[in-house]
């Protein structure tokens, strides 16, 4: 009954894509090296960094290959301590534990941290954004994500950039656009973004290798061979710059992102229509309509009446369908993302999450509502 | 006249090692997930640190995977931030610059840092270390490598670790066994090391991939989704992790290197041998004989009279030869480790570095020295 080999139907797309790249060829010579083999190397990693450059519309000279999106969170946010900059971090109560986490350690260290309120959808409003600034005066980085990755809100990134370019001294804006890349429209030089990260593997890439745009380049702290102009040391790798070229290629071209988004919008309606019609099943937040263009179309955030939801999902997954609850990158008892959106612990325990991505079918979405119901008859 | 594909003939291993890992079939979830695709994913995750852990003899608790022997440095190093230990961070002359770079950012931080010098063959001595230690008298970290990447010179880890050892409070070891790794038989454990990087990609790996040897865990500086154990966040690379599993055992298994290191050894007692024949030549440090297990049979470093190593190896390029001066994550300008062992400036401007590898022949070893010669008549 299933449609994909081994029997099995992927839905959690926001944790990892299903891999698409093929093996690539690529120069294996250390981009360093000043002999033939090196220069070549330089060559296709530089040539991938154009490419991307010219996907996302931002001068090269702003993107730097990390090793993924935690790292690429990382280093502007430990920046703040390289540089020695007075002044508050905020983020929003929204963000991914690469951020989060890092907070409470940059609070251990010694600097101020704010967080920004999200509202009952789980987006960081410009007004919640000026009361925070507002409260605490002393800002100067603030980290807000462009879609969550639990519920798949979109910031707008626009009227929020408007908002800090407003400060005198300015705040630097710093964008996790793990889960937009490739999903939504994007326009980082227009935004305003100070600086903004990318993952290879949530494009269908390898493992091992993510995108830092950084407006201008900053003191960071972890130091070493001067590679990537001193902001992110190391040997490039230079197979994983060529996959991840490919990627945005694939996906984040103007022309192809609205095609897959409007195909990822179409079946995402679907979907949700359907979910709403399940007795037990409240969508995440209760107001989502299926057509709502303030979500992302490749993440759904669901509750179903007296289900926890590592039960659903436990269930789903016997059944041969791979859903998460939140992210994969926190614990399952912890829901602080729904927490902040004022939901009842209740309610936050039953989330789960639904992703879909560029290859998913019409049959399988009605396959995992088949299943749903299933489950909802024995449990 | 050449014996490789493409008429090139490599010699710059040390910089990074010709590939020779196939592409690696792995399941492609988010080992955090707890579905199907994560469990699998999770499975060959722990399945190549365990094998890992194997060949190095040490418990699999102790390995983490990193993104690379740079990160691999930077953990343990930013992990006297993060704990906000008290007392002075020490390295050897001789250490990478991904040791040396963030001694200064640490530095630049508020920690006390302090360097332990080398002896005229680039290597750190127990009493070189006793000194230092006594000298500063408040050393809590110490980091010297096994294998220098510039000289080849091999560090007695085990003298060493006994003097450090021997303090009170413990003087945490750190090595960085990137050069070390398949090259020269380990014992971690019995070496009293506290933390060690490897590198994938010096072992015919892919980029991207490293280990981290912790004896115990510690507060780290970068934080995120929880990943290796709260030590390196980041979604795991799975692909990289079994592919470097796969390089562990094709040259650090005991019996694998000792027939590896043996041949490399004879080829390069032939070779340095050979290259002490030359008149104007002169090895780096001057008493290295070609026989001389305290240097790794990889590595050698070499001044040619007259001849800035850069247009000796721009020369040896143009002949299809790759070799480097010094590492390729420093400029060719500086050469603090040569300045270091008490080299006057304008031999160390004449040093180059030629490195070997598992495949490297007799044949290409003679073509080399041809070419050298060559070089050495027209310059």
């Amino acid at each position: 009954m299933k449609s994909k080999t081994d029997g099995r139907v992927y839905f959690d797309w926001a944790a990892t894509a299903v891999p698409e790249y093929a093996e690539i060829q690529f120069p294996f010579g250390n981009p360093s090296s000043m002999h033939a083999e090196g220069r070549a190397a330089l060559e296709a990693l530089e040539a991938a960094r154009s490419r991307c450059a010219a996907v996302l519309g931002i001068p090269r000279e702003c993107l730097y290959f990390t090793s993924g999106g935690t790292e690429s969170n990382c280093i502007p946010l430990y920046s703040c301590i390289a540089r020695q900059c007075g002044g508050r971090i905020i983020a929003s109560a929204g963000e991914h534990s690469s951020v989060t986490g890092n907070l409470l350690v940059l609070e251990r260290l010694g600097k101020a941290i704010g967080r920004i309120p999200i509202d009952e959808t789980g987006r960081t409003t410009p007004d919640l954004l000026k009361n925070t600034l507002e409260k605490y005066g002393n800002v100067r980085f603030a980290a807000i994500m462009a879609v969550n990755n639990e519920i798949g809100t979109v910031n707008d990134m626009a009227a929020l950039g408007n908002v800090l370019r407003e400060k005198v001294p300015p705040v630097h804006l710093h964008c996790d656009m793990v889960q937009a890349a490739g999903k939504i429209s994007l326009d980082i030089a227009g935004w305003g973004i100070d600086s903004a990260s990318l993952s290879a593997h949530k494009l269908g890439g390898p493992r091992g290798i993510g995108l830092l745009y950084l407006r201008k380049p900053q003191e960071v702290v972890y130091s070493g061979g001067g590679q990537e102009r001193n902001i992110r040391p190391g040997t490039e790798n230079v197979a994983g710059a060529l996959a991840l070229a490919d990627c945005l290629e694939n996906h984040a071209l103007p022309e192809k992102l609205h095609e897959q988004y409007t195909a990822a919008h179409r079946r995402w309606q679907h979907f949700l229509t359907a979910l709403k019609s399940i007795d037990r099943c409240r969508l995440i937040p209760a107001g989502r309509e299926p057509d709502d263009t303030g979500f992302s179309p490749y993440i759904v955030q669901a509750a179903f009446r007296d289900i926890p939801g590592e039960v659903m999902a436990r269930a789903l997954d016997d059944l041969g369908f791979a859903i998460s609850t939140g992210s994969a990158c926190t614990s399952s008892h912890q829901r602080p993302v729904l927490a902040a959106m004022g939901l009842e612990d209740n309610i936050s325990l039953e989330g789960v999450r639904i992703s879909q991505g560029w290859s998913t079918t019409d049959e399988e979405i009605d396959l995992l509502l088949d299943a749903v119901r299933e489950v909802l008859r024995f449990l």
